[in-house]
Formats: structure tokens, sequence, C-alpha cells
């Protein structure tokens, strides 16, 4: 005797006129004519069931059902009464007269409606399982697991195989935080959690597996951000044998394909963009294209203006000064125009400088700006010719070091594209607007430390021909990089990898990690290399992200069962908790402040 | 251009005449009549790639190759000379002629030959990379994956999701020592590394995700024996609304299509044993039933012989005296059978009393024994009767606690079925033989603690109508708990759990767990337990055991990629290892021995 023989949900007019049985929880009770209604709900949604008075034992029971009650109903499914369809649920036209009821659970009084939309997410990460079953959640997490099981289908039709590497491992070398583990058997000694599985997954391609995937969970010890957590999973991947170009086509494809099956929307083909070139037009290496506004660039013009916030930076190695059009932008009233320079300031930025152009072929009479006096006529000239402004635009514009003007007009140009102003005036498109970004550079120098940092990470491979800058021009060496962007958001990122034992060693000597340190931390990594590591190379994919794009949420935390609070806490569990001082003795550790804890 | 058009062990006389580009790995070179012969190897297999002296620059390169070197060859499938082929290979019909040959990358000596059958653990697990490009290794760890796919593709089809719990989270109650990891945002606080998703998965019911599955990491810091590490993988599965015997259908059903797609093997139905047939037939609740050994009970008849070592357990409450009749045993020669004494010695057991019947027909004169003297007639005529011992067989005895008899003869049965004796002798099936057994007992008396334990784990079911034995008379419970066997080897367990607040509350009350205890550490569980709770159970399978016994592998070593050695350490990366000084101060806590460390 099954407990259950289909979904609340899935109840249609097929099964008209058969006995059903079926489970799920009371979502609504309603009391209309002497009859009560019982809106069930499941997993896979709602169906009506009907108890009247006739079966009076059905209708005692029914009468005693509470939202939340956990129930077995069986009946029968019949049609609704003319004028009383739902056309929003799949059950719509059906609904179920109930021959049986039994409450399998009560349940007392939640502490909130499953409806209600304003609930804090402190109130929803302590009732996280009441929170779990709002249909919101549920649709979330249905979502997420499609993803991840579209993404493996994929992979396995293209030879991936799922190769499980350890959770328990040594610090790597991400440059975040390790999550560590005391050992026990091995006193004073530690494992670190995975920032990623970056390494053993080189070792399996030099073990000649080929083609690698594995769906992981990756730590990192970081303050955190609203979209950041401190366990996170990971699409890995790694392949051997093909060349940056066929590694970016089969990804594309992946993430391509999961969208069409998974949402049936064809994102399109991902245009290439290199590193500089987004920087220079976007002033971001994630820029979102769905934003139709562009850096115009005006260094070269500003370095003789009077204009010391622009004269400064032209004229520094470092600086930069850009415009950026904002048509019709004219309109803005200068409480908005306020807004954004203080927008600007959380980047870094000093100011915001703006002209309006109230009247383009009025030249100098026609634009309306606090600047425009310290600029000369050839420097406004430049500024009407490369931006292309016409009557009715607003040019902003940023001086700093590029850092800064790339940040700060950065987040402008978004901010402005995303704003009423920007929808209202066609400065953004409503599509998916997907890139990659390729030939980032291999190193960004750190001026304070006085050495140079790996953009990506040091098992990175440089571009066929740049290997002897390594040694006497770092700066000058591009990556075999590539980053997938989603309108503005990484999805992910990967590149080619060093396969070759001297390349790599020159690397870590870019980094001036010696050879001792290389050996100590990466002896095994640098031993695989030296037996005939083969070609190869990968990506990796942020699922929490990419899924919290496809479902359109605000936060991580709405595509994660029991995630963590940004201050690292479970509200749910009471995770981390306190421990015994036992445990503590076996693992060879003690607490600093044991007051404190 | 290509990299590689297809794998070197994919390329048949389906590519006759046609141009291919391989890459691969130099398996052996061979020069034999002017003509240099190369074994190319990779995932897929072997092809053997010709290079002649007409091709002067191929020819040098090959003469260059040493094994082990990543080559690319791109060149032309003809057939092999007749009398030349090879049919242990898809690729024995025919060879490659090299037009083109590239070194993508040399190979010092590996410090082994790669079909070296006699590795010591220690060099396989130091040198794991190149010990993972044998085929033994890269066989295992695909038919890890094809398990791990089908199992994926039996769970979706059957509605159940993927669902991610956390990693990071609180100690859970499995019994056994957590993995700790220190919070360095909460000072003196401390997360787990999860023994298993139970707690959440349970809470994933009580939240209506209706099926849910996880093949996930869990963690033990237990001292490890052959068969455990102290991360696992865990097939992780929970359902609502199904009743015991549904569930344990669903999984069978798993369990023998993974088996039938997988391997092509029908393992046949399993057959459903009660927990107390399994104890009181074979002295174990994982019995192999390929061996055709069943004990016989001889503690009633042995109450009142003479002989102590018999009458001694068979007289205590919690003794047992059982014999294991082995047909054609009385050729086992009295160096073999002390043998099994010693053997049974380390189960505990103080000796091995045995019976060999010379003559079945001339009562106590047929029989050669050291203990038939201390036996009276109606004890041995039972004997005799109870095991239908033939002439030619030999009787086994156990007497002793009855947890030592079920010790040591279940050890022996399957010790002595197993043995070139068992063998040649029919004691063993050669086939799959699983088995579910169930109605495990809810708790097991610690004597000593002077308490009760739960034989699985608290949040088991007990039978229906067993709820109330819980304050009065915990022993005679029976739990929802049934376990899968396969060939004596627990695949893995589970229950229907508690839905009831009530009941759970009861459990935990006849574990000695207070309420305060109880809402400390289960708080969220017995909170959401409140809500309407479904009916719900499930199962854990061990993928690391599952994938063991299927590719008949000795060891978890070798169906695991990076595995820790007994003593919990990474050979290859040497983790655990030592951290800064630093990074403790960050999370708190400090070594208790640092000049140890």
């Amino acid at each position: 005797m099954l407990m259950r023989t289909t979904y609340s949900g899935l109840v249609t007019e097929a099964l008209m006129g058969q006995a059903v049985t079926l489970c799920g929880w009371v979502n609504r009770r309603r009391d209309h004519g002497g009859v009560i209604f019982v809106d069930l709900r499941d997993r896979e949604g709602y169906v009506q069931v009907v108890c009247d008075p006739d079966r009076a034992e059905t209708f005692k029971t029914a009468e005693g059902l509470r939202n939340e009650f956990c129930v077995q109903v069986k009946g029968v499914v019949r049609a609704r009464p003319p004028g009383t369809t739902n056309d929003h649920l799949k059950s719509g036209k059906i609904e179920v007269l109930a021959h049986e009821l039994t409450v399998l659970n009560p349940s007392v009084t939640p502490p909130f409606q499953l409806d209600d939309e304003n609930l804090s997410e402190t109130t929803r990460l302590v009732h996280r399982v009441l929170d779990l079953r709002r249909p919101y959640m549920q649709n979330n997490l249905m979502l997420r697991y499609k993803v991840a099981m579209e993404v493996r289908k994929f992979l396995d039709a293209n030879g991936f195989i799922d190769i499980e590497t350890p959770m328990l491992t040594k610090s790597t070398p991400e440059g975040a935080r390790d999550y560590l583990v005391p050992s026990r058997v091995h006193d004073g000694m530690f494992f670190a959690l995975p920032q990623s599985p970056q390494l053993f997954k080189q070792l399996l391609m030099v073990a000649g597996y080929d083609r690698y995937y594995q769906i992981t969970k990756c730590f990192r010890d970081e303050d955190l951000r609203a979209d950041r957590q401190p366990e996170f999973t990971q699409i890995d991947v790694e392949t051997s044998f093909m060349t940056e170009e066929e590694i970016r086509e089969m990804f594309e494809g992946m993430i391509r394909s999961t969208f069409q099956n998974v949402l049936g929307i064809d994102i399109g083909a991902f245009p290439v963009m290199k590193h500089e070139d987004a920087m220079r037009l976007y002033g971001s290496d994630k820029p979102d294209l769905r934003v139709k506004l562009e850096f115009t660039e005006m260094t070269d013009v500003m370095k003789d203006v009077d204009f010391k916030v622009f004269s400064g930076p032209a004229n520094s190695a470092d600086g930069r000064v850009v415009a950026l059009r904002v048509p019709g932008g004219g309109e803005m009233s200068r409480g908005e125009i306020d807004g954004y320079t203080e927008f600007v300031k959380i980047y870094g930025a000093k100011g915001l400088a703006w002209i309006k152009v109230n009247d383009a072929a009025a030249g100098r009479e026609g634009l309306q700006s606090p600047i425009v006096k310290n600029l000369h006529d050839r420097a406004i000239a430049e500024i009407m010719k490369r931006t292309g402004a016409a009557s009715g635009d607003l040019i902003f514009f940023g001086a700093d070091k590029a850092k800064v003007v790339n940040d700060a007009m950065g987040a402008l140009r978004v901010k402005v594209g995303h704003s009423e102003f920007g929808k209202s005036r066609g400065l953004i498109e409503g599509a998916w607007r997907p890139l990659w970004v390729i030939d980032f550079p291999m190193f960004e120098h750190d001026d304070e430390a006085q050495r140079w940092n790996a953009v990506h990470h040091p098992f990175t491979s440089p571009k066929d021909g740049h290997e002897d800058w390594l040694e006497t021009d770092p700066g000058r060496c591009v990556a075999k990089a590539y980053d997938a962007v989603l309108n503005g958001i990484e999805l992910g990122g990967g590149s080619v990898r060093i396969h070759r034992e001297d390349v790599q060693s020159k690397v870590f000597r870019a980094l001036k990690i010696d050879a001792e340190e290389a050996k100590l931390k990466f002896g095994f990594l640098l031993d695989a290399l030296q037996y005939g590591a083969p070609p190869h190379g990968g990506i990796a994919i942020g699922l929490d992200r990419f899924v919290m794009l496809m479902a359109g949420a605000e936060s991580l935390r709405d595509v994660i069962a029991f995630p963590k609070t940004q201050r690292a806490q479970c509200l749910l569990t009471q995770a981390p908790g306190p421990v015994d001082e036992k445990q503590l003795r076996e693992l060879h550790i003690k607490l600093r402040n044991p007051q404190g804890a």
C-alpha cells in the first residue's frame, strides 16, 4: 500500500475520476458554505482538497487542521465547479474530494506566514527549515539542482570524469586565508581545507586522466561580503591537449547549453575582449555589457591644461583621465549629480567633474560646467569630438590614479546604466550579455611590497614567446588566462597552465618564491611536471553565483540551503560552537583566551 | 587546428587510411628491423605508432623518445602486417604510420616501471601521480566515476534532488571523534566537519524537499584500519512518505541497476533477514551468504554436561554455545585445525573445540575429538541430529559469551569458506550475494557505563507499537533500521527516522540525554519536528567501499585518487604540515607542545 500515489502539485485533469492518495502540508484551510477547502502543498505545487460534511469523520479531522499540518488525503479527482477554476495552478481545473484524511503530524503555529515577503534575513536564517518550505526557496534549490545536473550531463557527454580530490589537504596558495584543521595523530600539524582543487586537478592531468571535473566545496576564511560565503561550490574542470581557444569554446558551450536546457534561454555567443580593452572602455575586467556606456580616453589631451585635477593624473605614469558620456544626461538634476559624486567617493575618487552639453554647436558657450573655465579650447574640442557628445548629453570625468579612475568610473557607468534614468533612456539592455575577457597580464606590481604578484595564480601559463620576459620584464608578460563574465558578474575564470618545470620555476622566481620555498610548498608539482606533463588548462565556475544570476536572486544565501551569515555563523545550528577541553587536548592545542570563549 | 583528433586507445580499423592526430605518453619504444615502434598510451588505451627512416626528422625525434615522454603524433592509420596483429587491444589490427612527431614534454626516468606489480604502498603513495598513470588505477577511478554517475541517474529519474549541506557545521552525534575547525571570527569557537549530513537531510525532509540525495564527503577522526579513511564519500539519500519496505525496494533497485549498468551483472533480488536470524545463523549482522555454512544452536543442550567449557556459557545469561558443521572437514589436518584455533583467539575465543565424524553411524565410537569424552550421550546425539553431520564431516564448537562466540565463530565460518579447502569443497559460491538485514534492536546495553546506546543513531524510529517500551524496556525495542550487505560487507545502512517530537524526546531520555543537553545539541531538530514533520527515512551507502567491491580491489586506497595513509597522512603533499604562528594567533589557539611540533 503506497503512502502516496502522486504529488499534490501534479494532480491534473488527466487523473479525472481516479482515486489518489496525496501527502503534503496544509497551506490554507477555508470553510465555505458548510464545506472545508484545504490547499494541500508539496514540492510540486498545490491541489485543492474538498471535505464535505457527508463524511463525518473526515470532516471532523478537517475541522482540526491548521496551517503546516502534515496530512495524508485519500480521495477522488473531480472537476471544479464552473467558475471556480484557477488558471495559475497546474491543478487549477480539478479538486480532490477527500474520502479519508489522516493527520500524519500536527504543527504548532509557525513564527511567520510562509507567504510573508517582508521577513528579515535573521528571521529566515533562524527558522531556516520553515523558510526553506517557501516556494521561492524551493524553486531556487530546484533550479540549483537542475543547473548542476545539466553541467554534469554536458561534461559527461564530453568525456569529463568526476574525480574527488581531498578536503583535508595542505595549505594552497590562492592567497586567501585557509581554514585549518588540527591533526590529532601529528602533534602540532594542521590540515587546510582546500581553497580550490587547483594543484590536484593539475596532478590528475599529469597522471593522464585527460578530462576532469568536480562540483565541489572550496573554503576561504575571508571577511564576508554580501556575495561571499566561507564555503562555496565550484564547478571545477581541467583538460589536457586543448588550446586556449578550444577550452573557451568548450566551456562557453557548457554555460550556453545550461541556460538553454534549464531556462530555455539562448544567451548567445560570447564576444571575446582583451583585458586591456575592457579596462580602456569600461574600467573593469568584468564589464556589464548590458550598459551601453563607454569610457573615452582623455589622458593625452589633459597633459597641458591648467586644471591640476586633470593635468596632475594626465602627467603621472600611473594616472588616467577619462570621460563618460551619458546620452540625454543633461536632464539630470543637480541632486542626482551630487548623489553620483558621493557614490564615486566609495571607490576612492575625490570628486566627480561634469559637463552638461546644452548646445553642442555653440562651443564653450553651449556648455554648463564648473570645470570648463579651466580647460583650453583644444581640450574642449577634443572632448566634444572624441565623446561625440550631442546637445542634451552629460559628460562625467574621472581623473586620478588609473586604478581609482577605473574603479570609480567603472562603477559609475554601471550605476547610471541601472538607474531609473538609465532604464528610461535605454542605456541598459534587458538581455543576457556574456563575454570572455582574455589576455590578462601575468603579474601586477605591488608598489608597497616592491614585488610582482600573480594576477590569476602562479600556475598560469604565459603566452607563447613571453617566457623570457618572466625574468627580464614581468610586467610585459601576458597570460593565457580567461574569465567568463555575464552581466557584469564574473561567472568563473581559468587559464592554460604551465606544463614545463623550467617555466614554472621561472614564474616562482618572478614572484620572489625562492627555490627552497618552491620545493617546500610545491615540490610535488615541480616533481610531477618532470614526468612528461601534458599541455593542460581549465576553468572554475562559481556555482552559487551562477545559480543566483539565473534565479534572479539578490543574495547567495537565497540559493544555498544552509548558508552562513556575514559573521560566518549558522543561525540554525549555532555553529561554530564551544568544544570540550578533552577534544582540544587530543588535538594538542589550547585556547589563547580561555576566559573570553 | 585541433591538438588531437581522437584518443590513441580508440583508433581502430574504422579509421583505416585516415589521417589522425594523437597525443599521449610513450609506454614503450622498440627498435626492430631499422624501424622504431612506439606504444602510445592515453586514458583510453594503446596504439602502435611506426616511425620509419624515410622521414628523417620524425625518425630522429623517435630515436630520442624515452618512456613517459608526452608526445603528439600526426600520421595515417594502416593495417598491421599479417601476423603482427594483437587481439588484446582495441587498436590491435592497425598501426599509425607517423608523419610528424612532436615531443610536448620530455620525462626524466620514472622511479619505477609502470607495469611493476610489486610496488610497496609507500612508493605508490609518494609517487602517486605516476601510480595514477597505471591502467589499474585509471580503471578503478573510471569505474568509480561510472558508479557515481549511474547512481545520480537513477536518483534523478526517481525524483531525488541533490542538495548541498554544510561542511563547516556543528559537532554531530554519530559517536566518532570530530575533525574540528577553529573559528577566526568567533574566539574560542569551533566548527566540526560533518560525520554525515544526517540532521541536515532530516531538516530538508521537514522543509518539504521530499527526496534528497548527495554524494558527499564525511569525516571521522578515528584510528584508521585498512578499510577506513579520515574522509570518505557517502551516497546519502533521504525520502519522505515512504514505508520501510518502499525505501528498501527503492535502494535495492539503485544498487542492482548500478551493478547492471556498470558491470553488466544482475546481482539478483535481496533476501530480507532479521537481525536476530543473522546472529543466530551466522553470528554476524553482515553475513557473507556466499559461504554455505551455518551455526547450529547448542546452548540449550549443553546446560547439564560435565564439560565446564560448554556448560558454563550455556548456563550464563549472556553465554552461547554453537556448532559449525564443515562438510568434508574430516580431511583437515591437525595443523589446519590448530591454525583455526589461533585464528579464533583474535576474536577473544579461548580455544576451539572440534569433533571429526569418522563414522556417523557408529555413535560415540565413530567420533574423533578431544572433547567427546566430556559430553553425555544425549548431547552427542543432539549434536549429530541438529547439525546433520555425516561421515567425513568436521564440527567446530564455540562456547563463551555470546558476543565472543558470534565474533569468533562468525569469522571462522567466513575463513573456512574462503580457504582453499572451502573453495575446493564448494563451501563458497563465486557469485554476488546481497541481502537486507532488518529489525535491528534500537539499543545495546553498555554494561560498564550502565546505560543504553543507540545501535544505529538516536534518530532511528522504533517499530510501530514499540514506543512505550522506550521508557519501560528499551532492550525490547526493535528499530525500523536496515543494512544493505553484499558478500559479507556492509554497503550501507539506513532507517525510518523519528518524525514526532515526543518520540524523539523519549529516545533521548532512554539514552540518558537530558532535556537540557537535548535542547543544546539538537534543539533545532526538536524544534523542526514540531512543524508538521513528515514521515521520512533514508540510507547512506559508502561509495568507496561499494567501488572497492565492484573493482575487486584490496584496499580503499586503490579506489581513491589521493588517499591518506593509516597514519592519516598524504605522502604526496606531506599534509598535515606546520603552520605559521600568525595563523594560529588569528584563530585564537596555540600549540600545547610548541617544541614537539
